[in-house]
């Protein structure tokens, strides 16, 4: 049978050249986290099991002692200059939890950068003493291209993209899938579900990659709210119509609560206008959360946000169980750690822990 | 017979509930460390005890090797959003004698709260990934404010406030009992002793924490050596009077000297300034301790300072045997490690150690 | 037979006494690592023969646990107050490798300096909570300082020394001098080959250190080719004069490449500059290496950088095999793990593991 491995290596071929960035070495055995688009059903599906097999493992101190015993010999690189709190942290347990050292660089101020090193070489530099490196960067493309120096060096090591400019996040939408699965799983799983979008569409990359993510699952119906400024990208219908998925396009979204699945709020992204306060000038007031819309959501729907927020969620929506989101964030952690323990080749000894 | 826990959480709840801030989960067995008063004699002798256990523990490579394997599967969150350097490494020091993994956010600029996150959001995000949150900050009742959030949620994990602005520095204050129990181990401890403290007594958190501390013990002196400006506040003092303990307030420092069984000097803490160079007005030239002073301090009395220092005590004093100062730093490693140890239930394994 | 640390220990005490800046404690079992003088050749070839010793046992996953096992009872302080990345990792890596557990404080402004205090106290406390400092610092002779007053406390810990001013940066050339060693292997080693330094010989101190070194071996010829305003200082001409080396101060760097065994490419140190600017006014292109210069160059010659670098040499020069810069990076991480290793003790353990 295919092991996620053999899945995302699969997948990964099946990208046109172009997008593709990195090849892998040894025979496919080496691989990296790039895009959303190298994971397809299976690999999901089996990222989901293991990620709850872990969940579940760790609930005991035997369980948290076994796992800290698998990777002890590895280190991992958190190569974070794009702010952040929960990919890094989620990250940085994540590796915890698995044994794995880890050692990161935050802020260019104490690295070499300031004496003019290019960034080639300081990911190089870290190749050369860590045996994976996560990275976020506001720089497009950046992952990509620090995979493919790696895998043309006699030291490649693994590369997971953390968050890349505007456009990936992959680890994001796999936390969200992620929290999808476990929230529909009595319910038949994802399939045949409707998932409303809410908010900055057009610049929220976590967005992006679930929308693509979720072409994944059968007859899932997509809405995208948001003020016409901010609606997602032509690329993305481009995406969802050659997929065969059905979606809808609006601003109203009190018409749309009654018959969400899931709602997905996030975040209006200032941090990327390009004049600034641009985006302060829109009305986004008609696209935020509390306790009036709650009480149009079904009774078995759920509510996303992939954080941090400001005021799109009024906490007093927080206790609710609809309101999924804290451990949609804790789902993070395990989801991680899963992948990790997938590119470390520790996953047959999670299957066979007996607690 | 009670153990640490049960006097913590006994103390806790005689508090009245405004002071509270937070309650217990479990049963009690789940509770936060934000003030000095939630410590009466009997957890400070255990406490002091237990720490002293750890020390000699950790003498002998066997002994560090038992300790780092009580806890190796917590992780704990440092959350210092303000400068230090002391309570910081010697926090991170404990958690790793404990063998607990330690993760860190001291730097916003790095974090979500840059994009519009809330400090709510913030220490929940903490309390997904970690299992014990350790926190400092300028801000007067935050970690109270914190321990009562999370109190509240699924997830509640411990909070150790390791100093919020400037009322409470709880474990700052348990380090100097620490310090003054050993000091006077060989002269029947605590009770009885003369007590000064010196310098910027209107804005030292530790003197005001420890002053309250000392009201466990028996016909203990208190004495505030400070000029006018700087003098303690009216709160301690009717505190002082209300717990029927004998206090002087004066600016005569040399007088004091030769009476003193301990001397605690503090810094002036112009970090407090409303005005800026205000109390660089005030002449303190009168209420430093160099070698001068030392001729006049008892055979048996010790000089203890929180650090950092300026030039309240010239480094010339240092080598004598009655500055225990060094002494008091390193002690706070030992008392924040049996802290630890105690919230974390693992007492019980250190008492049965045999080396 | 003598100990590395006996070497080290007898090294040091050669040094005259105003070179020296510290004193050992307990019959020289404790020693600091301070300049690259403290080094001879017996030091350097077991140090080299430990470091590539570490390095076998690290290939394995039994290996590294057991390397891993080694000192995790042990806790280092990494004090880089100067921006690094390459000296701060591999310090890092090597301390993971051993197991040591890390502690490090690289931005001020997080730290009690802010409020006042002396760098001796704030060294000395980092003494009272861990049991290795590594420090480097932009201040010359700070090092020597610093582990002078440890050495007279009651607390003394080993400090070395990871770079301090312009003037020392011994465990750089350590892994240059490693670097050599492995190079010229299959040639005799090091002994009898031309060495060819470029660059900002004036101001970059991992030549001036590497060229102290390289006088403990035999007849090895050193040339420094650089633009006369940037050329290797007086002080350093004296010293291989006094030690009998042949050496050549030119500014023709084609005429040097077809006869080097190794050329150390250097980076123009303008973080030094005392004029901004000045650097930057002085002609450096023709100290440059790219692919015209690699064609002249001997087929078993070796081409080294201390990197970061800038445009010293061309990134297309990095697949051929004599550009062995990146191997050296790596070698870092070894022999600094050697380092530690024998301040620690635990070199036997080492030399008597069998896979």
């Amino acid at each position: 049978m295919k092991t996620l491995r053999d899945v995302l290596f699969d997948e990964f071929h099946k990208l046109p050249v172009q997008e593709k960035g990195a090849y892998m070495k040894d025979g496919g055995r080496l691989f990296h986290v790039l895009y959303a688009q190298q994971f397809n059903r299976a690999s999901l599906d089996e990222l989901g099991t293991l990620a709850t097999n872990i969940r579940f493992i760790a609930k005991s101190e035997k369980g948290m002692r076994f796992l800290q015993d698998l990777l002890p010999h590895k280190r991992a690189m958190l190569y974070f200059t794009q702010p952040s709190t929960r990919t890094f942290l989620s990250f940085f347990a994540a590796c915890q939890i698995l044994g794995i050292r880890i050692g990161e660089v935050r802020d260019r101020s104490v690295s070499s950068e300031l004496k003019g090193e290019s960034q080639e070489d300081s990911v190089r530099t870290f190749s050369s003493y860590f045996d994976l490196i996560i990275m976020r960067s506001e720089i497009g493309g950046l992952a990509e291209r620090m995979a493919w120096l790696l895998s043309n060096t006699d030291r490649p090591v693994p590369i997971i993209n953390a968050g890349s400019g505007k456009d990936q996040h992959p680890t994001q939408s796999l936390l969200d899938i992620y929290t999808l699965q476990r929230s529909f799983e009595k319910r038949g799983g994802i399939d045949g579900k409707k998932i409303v979008f809410v908010g900055d569409l057009a610049r929220g990359r976590t967005v992006r990659s679930l929308a693509q993510l979720l072409t994944n699952y059968q007859d899932v119906e997509q809405v995208f709210v948001a003020p016409p400024e901010l609606q997602i990208g032509e690329d993305i219908r481009l995406m969802l119509e050659a997929a065969g998925v059905t979606f809808h396009v609006t601003s109203d979204f009190a018409a749309v609560i009654p018959e969400a699945d899931a709602i997905y709020m996030t975040r209006i992204q200032d941090e990327w206008d390009q004049v600034k306060g641009e985006s302060a000038r829109i009305n986004t007031s008609s696209f935020c959360f509390g306790l009036e819309q709650l009480k149009h959501l079904r009774g078995d729907a759920v509510l996303l946000h992939p954080f941090p927020r400001r005021n799109e969620i009024d906490p007093a929506v927080d206790r609710d169980p609809r309101a999924v989101y804290w451990r949609q964030m804790r789902n993070g952690m395990w989801i991680r750690s899963a992948l990790i323990a997938s590119l470390c080749n520790v996953v047959d000894e999670i299957w066979n822990y007996s607690g």
